[in-house]
């Protein structure tokens, strides 16, 4: 293709050596994020830039030339946020992945994007501090990628999203200026909340090359509180009655009998053996406070009709069982290609909402299995489908798509953490309504003047 | 003035009696906030709407006709956000003063712009529920204004300010569309975080018409920490020596001699004549853990000199004493006009800018007033100025300008709070440089393309 030999040629005569790949074997491992249901292209040219000037350059460069520009953290995404558009410059941000900084006394941090969560986390952790948002994939996530897609996690339900996180952004923007957003100081309210926007933007407003970040302080042990269900519904409804008692727990999990299974075929943990559904609620509170509150989850969990209900009083069982839920995704994905939904429900309509889910699931003839940050809303119906089959895959799609309507009806919304990407597109559209699609179309043109942003992605 | 008569006749006709307002008297009391030193116009036209459909049809008449919309809490501003131009409409919100709805289960309140900050407290206490945002303002400022501003106040060094708490929105935008942004959901991710650019824009984007905030459950009692100091800066390492012990406090605020002079002699409390400079400081962690705060606290007060410190033991003094930081701000207005900082710099360097404060107020031969959400680092210098003494009031403009200038320069920013309006203009274009200010002017022409919301607050 001659066009990507000029462009990456070209980016190199602009760029340090080593920057610009051209092996099509690794260009093509860049073409697209996790989300397997998703269309992509080929990229032009895939750049891994060291420092913002470089970026800056391939901006300027992307501008001039009308290219569209991705950038992509650790490629974990679930909706293809992150998938190539033909002809374009993927930005990969794995050599950009400095911890410029902590400083304990502000408790901020100052990291370069490509940062891997976890090792964000164990830095602060060295000075007594904790970087809360903790998406399933932190091992292997970037902070840019997190940032990118304003990602949630397990203990979202007491201490918030990335969004509540970022003080502060360097990105590149317009035709190439690198700008400065937002803050490092505790509060700020000086002109428009461009962080805020930038964050979970998916790209499509910038490039972000580096990101300021509070921090807390390291917090008390938690407790756990383990809970097996028969039924989907009987689990959602436990989480109703945690919601009701006024409990905020420090993280609410549901596992149901399709991940613990999976789970169990590729760790050989028994989970599944024990009961249906898996609700593990956990409790931070300091001192007495805590221990009151691990009772309270125990009362809801038996009160919901457990089957079997305890505190866990070994931390490594605990901590095995949470290690289980943030496998549960890569467990379910050993069976086949999976379409993930993330739709997020006021957290008293779980168990309606689980309960729809496994009718539509009935109806459509689908696999459906489910892990869900269940106590703030947050649904994750997986969908498994022999990649080799099209009936199903169709039916799936269709299947997907009703999830995504029955939870706007209720009053949710399409993408509780996951962002909007390729796959919610027309569920974004039917969640908003025109006008406010409209707004963020004007937005997009009024700070993408060349549409070189990741165009495409979240709305056409 | 013709014209002016010919809009209120023209918005009399569209909008249902008794809403707008022909009395020239109280036309006048419409046309500023408390700012005092700025600059204010006449309003054509003062309208008092009752429901959405009216605030569209104001909104829809003035985009047909180009004549600017000003909103409007209770005018307690402090930046001249709510200022009047020449010939506009003012929007005022106290007859939409309706909660419209709190549910516990979900934890989110649903209220009219014009609800009072201490109302929609009080009817939250009511379900053992709490909406932190405090500003000292609380008694009189309204919701709307709030989120118009991203208020701060009190709590908020522990708990945020006004945006981590707005959840959704309904606002009447570009040229009469009425539109809900954000959610209901614990989280949501669904396009750009439009929620959260309105909030703090000061009405230059739209024009907020109902809000959903969340809620936190009621917390412990608080414990209180008294310190007398003998000089700013001694106080300001007080509030370094606790951000570095690693405490987060529920309140740590700062009145100096000249504040408490004032509000002694309004209320002849006694306060100034204990010390020159008070602390007060709060923990509400539960139990234990709040009981070990309040020591810490008491101990780095100590360290840092303190002339007399104790925990105090009678929650009637603490709250006394809190009361007479909230009636700072409006005894020293007793002393006549007050040119109100509010910037905001990191933690650890707030002594340091307390020096500077008082450096520049003895160069410029200006009296200084100071007080200070000083645990998130917050400062509010006040400058009061006999009214017609004119070279005081130029040399006060230029002290004005030198804090803002200072307070950037080591990192701060122009506005912790009170937004930029008409005061901080020029120190907003300092702070954020040409490129950002391009992408503000950029967002405000893309969502406000008849020009008409609060034009020329913010940026020009």
């Amino acid at each position: 293709m001659a066009v990507s030999e000029d462009l990456a040629a070209e980016l190199e005569r602009v760029l340090p050596d080593g920057r610009v790949v051209r092996d099509p074997d690794v260009i093509a491992s860049y073409a697209h994020d996790e989300a397997e249901w998703a269309p992509y292209g080929k990229p032009a040219a895939v750049v891994r830039p060291r420092e913002t000037a470089e970026v800056r350059e391939v901006v300027a460069h992307c501008a001039r030339r009308g290219v569209p520009v991705v950038p992509r953290g650790a490629g974990t995404g679930l909706s293809g946020g992150a998938n190539a558009i033909d002809g374009c410059v993927m930005l990969s941000f794995e050599a950009m992945n400095e911890i410029v900084r902590i400083d304990p006394d502000e408790r901020i941090a100052v990291v370069q994007p490509g940062v891997v969560n976890d090792d964000l986390r164990r830095a602060c952790a060295e000075h007594g501090l904790w970087y809360p948002p903790d998406p399933a994939s932190a091992p292997w996530s970037t902070i840019g990628g997190n940032v990118a897609t304003n990602a949630g996690g397990l203990c979202c339900v007491k201490y918030g999203v990335t969004r509540d996180y970022v003080l502060g952004l360097e990105a590149v923007v317009g035709r190439g200026d690198v700008v400065r957003l937002g803050r490092r100081t505790a509060k700020g309210v000086v002109g428009y909340d461009l962080t805020g926007l930038m964050v979970g933007s998916e790209g499509t407003l910038g490039v972000i090359t580096e990101i300021t970040v509070r921090l807390r302080g390291a917090r008390a042990a938690e407790r756990t509180v383990v809970g097996y269900f028969d039924t989907l519904v009987a689990a959602g409804e436990a989480v109703s009655a945690v919601t009701a008692a006024g409990v905020v727990p420090s993280a609410l999990e549901l596992i149901d009998r399709h991940c613990l299974r999976a789970v169990d075929e590729w760790r050989h943990m028994g989970l599944a053996d024990e009961g249906n559904v898996l609700l593990l609620g956990r409790s931070d509170a300091p001192g007495q406070a805590g221990e009151e509150e691990a009772d309270a989850i125990l009362r809801c969990f038996e009160s919901a009709g457990a089957t079997w209900s305890a505190r866990s009083t070994d931390p490594e069982e605990a901590e095995a069982l949470f290690a289980a839920r943030r496998l549960a995704y890569p467990a379910v994905e050993r069976l086949g290609p999976v379409l993930t939904e993330d739709v997020c429900v006021p957290r008293m309509l779980v168990p309606e909402m689980l309960g729809r889910i496994e009718r539509i699931a009935a109806e459509h003839d689908i696999l459906i299995a489910n892990v869900a940050h269940a106590g703030d809303g947050n649904l994750h119906p997986l969908m498994i489908v022999d990649p080799d089959d099209d009936a199903a895959r169709e039916r799936a799609q269709v299947a997907f798509e009703r999830i995504v309507d029955e939870a706007i009806g209720i009053g949710g919304t399409v993408t509780g953490e996951h962002g909007v990407g390729l796959l919610k597109r027309r569920g974004m559209a039917e969640e908003v309504g025109p006008v406010v699609l409209g707004m963020h179309q004007a937005i997009k043109q009024a700070l993408d003047p060349a549409g070189i942003f990741n165009p495409g992605k979240v709305f056409a």
